[in-house]
């Protein structure tokens, strides 16, 4: 998307790779909203150490950062040796993939590296296809936003009021996001809407990362409380729901987000409200049979009982201790919305209602390009 | 309430009033949890301040701090003009009242030490009445919260999960709390049980004042962002919710409370979780036929876009700035809860269904303790 630095209008992925420096560059979303600021992880140690600090976060950020880092690896190795080269891959893949161990999206992206780099013979072939693979990677999941978009702002008309929970924007993607994609679209199909984004606690990256990239993008919006949105939703004031998701199960239509989705699609079906999920084909889990089944993290009780904030000066976000110094907390990070209270996923293939995910199971999921097998494991592991 | 000061165990009411200074003393409820301190209001206009800052808050704090604030102003008229004096009660009593314009509790509890006052003839009589109603007002909250806890403590197994929302503690009372109520007698009663507070954004007295009071009384609790009450309840680890309410309609029984109060009853009602408002009978409104006709507060948004928490060493709460510096929020601070969510009221009279409060209205109006008039004028205006 465009950003504006020094006042100049800037197109900008959330990661990148200069192939002059064999570096990845990534916006560093842990200083958002407060600074703007490039990192640019200079080998794969870096790479990797860039997303287990969640200065790259999202799904598809994540899985094309983790993309460039098995070629950046790859294109580091020095030599002719391909079994040398071979190891040195292999442990690169094993540092990316454990700096995320629960996400699948890194595992996907570089299992789609690897079988590319299968095509070339020598070394310098090998790492120029692993580069390529990358970008193809990187490429796909832009597309595959774009057609969300295209879809879902069908489903927007002028003058309605947009309820967002948690950052599925082009900060979580390469580009243009899932759930922000028909929003994007939208405006520039000159509608006008208005979106609220919840704060999303704890870690509020609806009040951060969503408020910052639709500010940018001059789309009217303001954040909320996540205990308003059921108020709004009562008195008339919101018209459409749309979330992203971080798995969703293929085979029964139940969606895991980010917590407080459930009591949201909960409330929205009370009041008729059409609650959509956007997702690229990627989130699809063709394997579980119940929604059950998915683990849900529970993250650090600091994360509920405190915030980071800005620090003085607008610089990089400080902790502060909100609750009592001597209470705890319970931290679930995600749950699990049943199909009943989903209207639709909106993906690049089209809207879909969640019993149709399954009768369309192939068009869905041969789309998760070829070479992507979702629970497909490293070589030599 | 019994809180460990320097390691003693002492019991301390939310507002009392020290006669021989003719002083108000408040628990300062901005510093909590990060400092315990009593603020001292040496005359009724640094009580009507203590309101409108918030070093106190909560329906029955505000109204026994205005009632004393009265006889506070009382007292410190020097001579016997009783048309002078009459002036100077008129004048004391506006102050009071403007400092929370919105508020009924300071009104009716103002109304009930005037009335008392007028069995008194000289100046000194008047003003001795009016320290003496203050007092009974105080007492008559306290004493309306055990009652509410007795009938509530049967509601509440040993083993339960229970959820409260916001602060309807003793914090928000004179002592003993209307939510809490229920709590504090089960425990007495010795029953082993564990409390989820929401945090309640944006202000988040459940993080900072319910948890304070219940790791005080040693009752088993964590905190939990509003958005993960609805993931417990799903997951069957809520077993029952009590919340306080802020206006009650007797006519209808609909109940208004802080936000996100009406989402949870939502989920609750999904998952057949007993839903259940504990209320003083100064709560009930017999005058307004609609929900839809109890304003919404719309409070500051810097609310929302920023917290309160622990300035370095402890120190009084500090503001960070959490959202995106150009986004701005809506903050509705209440929302407004529908009979059909609501298991029952707690009451001091016992526990009543929503349908059932106009039915006993003789019974819960009258204990309003009769020279209460809600909606009753001040005198002169």
């Amino acid at each position: 998307m465009n950003i504006s630095i020094d006042g100049r209008a800037r197109h900008c992925r959330t990661v990148t790779f200069d192939a002059g420096r064999n570096a990845v560059l990534l916006i560093d979303q842990r200083r958002l909203p407060h600074r703007f600021q490039i990192a640019a992880a200079a080998d794969y140690r870096a790479t990797a150490r860039a997303i287990a600090q969640m200065i790259v976060r999202g799904a598809g950020a994540i899985g094309a950062t983790a993309a460039y880092g098995l070629a950046q690896g790859a294109r580091a190795f020095r030599g002719n040796d391909p079994a040398k080269f071979s190891a040195r891959v292999q442990l690169v893949y094993q540092t990316l993939q454990a700096a995320r161990p629960t996400a699948v999206d890194p595992v996907n992206a570089m299992n789609t590296v690897l079988r590319s780099m299968r095509a070339g013979t020598t070394v310098p072939e090998q790492q120029a296809l692993a580069l390529a693979a990358a970008e193809e990677f990187a490429g796909e999941d832009v597309r595959h936003c774009a057609a969300i978009g295209r879809h879902g702002k069908k489903l927007i008309r002028s003058g309605a009021n947009i309820l967002t929970h948690c950052n599925a924007g082009w900060l979580a993607f390469v580009d243009i996001g899932s759930a922000t994609a028909p929003l994007y679209a939208a405006q520039q199909a000159g509608k006008k809407f208005h979106v609220f984004c919840d704060e999303t606690r704890p870690r509020c990256q609806g009040a951060t990362l969503t408020a910052w990239e639709l500010a940018g993008q001059n789309i009217s919006h303001q954040v909320i409380s996540d205990s308003a949105a059921g108020h709004l939703m009562q008195r008339g004031e919101i018209d459409l729901v749309i979330v992203g998701s971080d798995r969703v199960l293929g085979r029964t239509g139940e969606a895991a987000n980010k917590i407080g989705t459930y009591a949201l699609a909960v409330v929205a079906r009370r009041h008729r409200i059409p609650f959509y999920v956007a997702m690229p084909l990627s989130t699809l889990d063709w394997t579980l049979r119940s929604g059950r089944a998915i683990p849900i993290e529970e993250r650090d009780e600091a994360e509920v009982l405190g915030v980071w904030g800005a620090g003085r000066g607008g610089g990089g976000p400080v902790y502060v201790r909100v609750a009592n110094p001597s209470s705890g907390a319970r931290n679930p990070a995600f749950d699990v919305t049943p199909p009943e209270l989903i209207t639709g996923f909106i993906t690049p293939e089209g809207i879909f209602k969640p019993r149709a995910l399954w009768k369309n199971r192939h068009r869905l999921g041969l789309r998760v390009s070829t070479p992507h097998k979702r629970g497909e494991n490293p070589p030599n592991r």
